[in-house]
């Protein structure tokens, strides 16, 4: 192939950029909260977004760390919003255990049925998700409205994941949708404030996959 | 299906919270040097980020704007430089005028001839890229040794993008990928420092799609 030219060395390899990086946080971070356990997570989340207001906005659910890396042991599937946090998540990790990542927004029947609603595609995939779902870890990084929804099927009993990660950005409902998953009584992930994104919530979970490996 | 079930209305629709976003970001963000053909991008990406740092951070060539609806509508490609990318960006407004979006990362021949050059996967997308893509928008979110070698391609002659979109996030070559981005003397869209990423480069490219069918 015509691609295959001339060769000029990286002076840096990529695992050497990725200590350097979590080196550079650790430093400029400083004084923290958050627990041994948590603080992968934060790190990731900070190497994602390169914002460290972002990184100390997190909030854990007591049980979150463990509740995510036992999940993932277990080969519980992880749900996603969006297409984006489907493709980001590192699925090698995952399917290790039997596991796998799921998105449902853009099927054919959670359309046709948010159509004839009215409402969003996101709300209708979170009702499709929990019926194809035994516990499982709902990665949320796009829509308040599934996690309004996600909630809301909490509360009802009919929705008991293992573990939310409910970190939505925008400026109408994002926030409200954390402030309401902070007082929810299952384990959560999430941070305060309008920040998130499919990037954050991908990171926080290729965070806790890394950590359940690592107890093998 | 069972998740067809009772439906509670929604207060706000879609079209709705977006635009209560756009106006929002407009009072906050206040004054500013941005053109009005810049601005569209400024928005969609504090909307995608809820960062006014990171929006007030970016920085326009004067030919950006046109280049890029120019290329759209000229139906050129869009090359990503990774899948959250590529499955980011709405491809109805791209398609309509005869252009796609790919990515070339995930490439079996790509990561092939990576492992022996023994660099990265990033690297070799962008020399793969060049050769399938005339002209076209370079997207880059993630990898910033995918700008870094896409800016060598062009000094050398060998790629002739009509953009490049290059905000890489991280803390190390991030920033530096971005002011060799600046010295250029192509269309670019980029920002100051560590910030970025895909949500960001998705947000861009779908701005000047918009734009792009406005125009029509």
């Amino acid at each position: 192939m015509d691609f295959k030219t001339e060769f000029k060395p990286l002076t840096i390899q990529p695992q050497e950029i990725e200590n350097k990086s979590f080196q550079i946080i650790t430093e400029e971070l400083g004084a923290h909260s958050f627990s041994e356990e948590q603080y992968p997570v934060v790190q990731r989340v900070i190497h994602a977004s390169a914002d460290f207001e972002l990184g100390r906005s997190l909030v854990f659910h007591p049980k979150a760390i463990q509740a995510g890396t036992e999940a993932i042991r277990r080969g519980e599937n992880i749900v996603a919003d969006v297409q984006m946090v489907q493709v980001g998540i590192s699925k090698e990790r995952i399917r290790k255990y039997g596991g796998d990542v799921h998105v449902y927004i853009s099927d054919p029947d959670v359309m046709e049925e948010a159509k004839r609603l009215n409402t969003t595609r996101a709300i209708v995939s979170m009702r499709k998700a929990i019926e194809e779902t035994e516990g499982g870890i709902y990665a949320i990084g796009n829509a308040p409205t599934a996690l309004l929804e996600l909630i809301r099927l909490v509360k009802e009993g009919r929705a008991k994941p293992s573990l939310i990660i409910g970190m939505p950005v925008g400026f109408v409902s994002a926030a409200e949708s954390k402030d309401q998953l902070l007082k929810l009584d299952v384990p959560f992930i999430t941070n305060i404030g309008r920040k998130g994104g499919s990037t954050i919530v991908v990171a926080a979970v290729n965070a806790l996959s890394l950590m359940a490996d690592k107890q093998g």
